[in-house]
């Protein structure tokens, strides 16, 4: 049985830090555009309750989501040691493109996966580099769609990566604009006939009657601001009862179909969005096998590195591969969990045994 | 062996039709912001001899991509006679996202696809909905991916959509504006087991080492304008010369793979960039062959169509099929190419038997 492993993975952490005590003094509205009643350090202590989020992090003013990608691309094909000329693929995870510091615009022309081919400067036309827009479970998609590739015989090895610079999309009256971050994370994933490891199932869904705009493209709540210029936004109490509902059924799903018992499960690796919401995921997800939640056995980056999206998953993944985060760590044999939730409404998960 | 075929298709072309004439009064400048020294009628004669435009089509002012991407795929799911809640994909394929008429934002927020999920009122959340870029050759790249996905074994039905609002991103003072054009095409690819018929083989390539900004986001060429709007921009004498020396070797990677002999290709639809552009590739083609190439082998579309990017190719297919260009059909056992050319850049060929 032809499968796909990740043989190698890297991570951009921009540079630039913000603490949440830099919002202290933001002006913040009601999607009304109405003045809250409690003062920002209430709205602040509120915030890092619900979200864990401390701080997160910003790219430097002269790079862009592309720049972020490739820096983690290059690490990844170093940590696989591979010749980057001998990719058939570039996968190129993300929601907004490139966006330069202090404009509006998204800049998808040429496509991201192009740009980080030109800047890795990989000459194998054979190369084939494309993005894929799937919100924030963009980068578990793209790692699906490898695997397809490599099954259906027209790929060996793949970069797929997850690039984004929320912190350009913001609404700064927004409390939202808190949770967003900027970051890049990849892997390289190849073909494998081992065995009883690498990917071993994974689920995708796509909710769009009710739930298509619970993440959209939208005003600023200050009603002075122009109204052709729009940010992220989101209904955050919709998508949390959404993702309660349904990630923790996607991930059963997978799970089942890979045959796999819940408790060889060591690590699931979820995307960092809030980290409450995260963790009733992940307590409805063992109660559908009537468990508990086993102890440490979700690493969480949300705290310092705040929500960046399709990056969330690789650079995780990344930093506890490299031993980066405290108490965890992935041994061979190790049955994983890759799962994420956000625009679209998607929702993915991927079983895969190290 | 698992392949796929085309099952039904379906094509929107916008309302409004804009004539060369309405450029006449255009104040057309250099790349450099230098007036040209030609007045606009030996221009406008100059370009319509070497595209073959004579008029291009737009949409109304109240839609956007993703409408046009919904009306195609509405014909192109009753074509094939399927219930579109038995779609597993819903690929989509563009370059700019939503742009609304008179703003300059790219809203990619949900992802198109997951708006014409929207729309078709699919409520089947195994139907799953992304995007993708990949320059124009970004709907024939659909195609071969859901063929991927199939062939994977996670798919069965699979819309295809290539939609495109290239009126919304075009710098009025550069002459290339006359090219772009607005449209949809889509079409079903669905699972099949039958032997010599439906994808026969299929050829991708990325060229991002020095062609990777051979078409890109630019500022206007009028000096004046704001240098943080930018539009679409191509060096055309760069593009041309590209895609004369790879897209025939890329036909011919595809026709070669197929196992099909050059002579019983019947038709090639390819990506409506330029007529004479067109014409040059399919006779180098055939000379790769050492044959001239047949009459009546290229249908053509761009005349009144323009170029609508990653719609072109779609809706010529659809317009032939349905009988819709004079003395153009394709019949049951004929062999096809489709072929595409454009930013990234990006080149692919699939060759399919009827």
């Amino acid at each position: 049985m032809i499968s796909s492993k990740i043989t190698g993975t890297g991570t951009f952490i921009p540079s630039i830090k913000k603490e949440n005590t830099a919002f202290v003094n933001q002006h913040f509205l009601n999607e009304d555009g109405s003045v809250f009643s409690s003062d920002n350090e209430v709205i602040i202590n509120k915030f890092k309750a619900i979200t864990g989020i401390e701080e997160r992090r910003y790219a430097k003013e002269d790079y862009t989501a592309s720049d972020l990608a490739f820096f983690a691309a290059e690490k990844a094909i170093q940590d696989a040691n591979i010749n980057p000329e001998e990719l058939d693929y570039i996968i190129l995870a993300h929601n907004f493109g490139d966006v330069k510091k202090n404009t509006i615009q998204s800049d998808i022309l040429p496509s991201l996966a192009t740009r980080v081919k030109h800047k890795l400067g990989i000459e194998n036309p054979n190369c084939v580099a494309y993005d894929i827009l799937f919100g924030c479970p963009g980068w578990i998609q793209g790692v699906i769609q490898a695997q397809a590739f490599i099954k259906a015989g027209i790929a060996k090895k793949c970069l797929v990566i997850g690039a984004e610079t929320l912190s350009r999309v913001v609404d700064k009256y927004d409390r939202d604009s808190m949770i967003y971050s900027d970051g890049a994370g990849a892997c390289i994933v190849e073909k494998t006939e081992e065995q009883d490891s690498g990917i071993l199932s994974h689920a995708t869904q796509t909710f769009a009657k009710d739930e298509a705009y619970f993440l959209y493209f939208g005003k600023s709540f200050d009603k002075n601001e122009d109204k052709d210029v729009r940010y992220i936004k989101m209904y955050g109490r919709k998508i949390y009862e959404f993702a309660l509902t349904n990630v923790p059924l996607a991930m059963k799903t997978a799970l089942d179909k890979s045959g796999v018992s819940i408790d060889e499960v060591k690590k699931i690796f979820i995307h960092q969005a809030n980290e409450k919401m995260d963790e009733a995921i992940i307590k409805r997800f063992f109660r559908l096998y009537k468990k508990t939640t086993p102890e440490g056995i979700m690493p969480m980056s949300i705290h310092n590195l705040g929500n960046s999206s399709v990056a969330t998953v690789p650079t995780l993944l990344d930093l506890v591969l490299k031993g980066k985060i405290e108490n965890q760590k992935v041994d061979k044999g190790d049955v994983i969990i890759l799962a994420s939730v956000g625009a679209g409404m998607n929702i993915n998960a991927v079983v895969y045994k190290y």
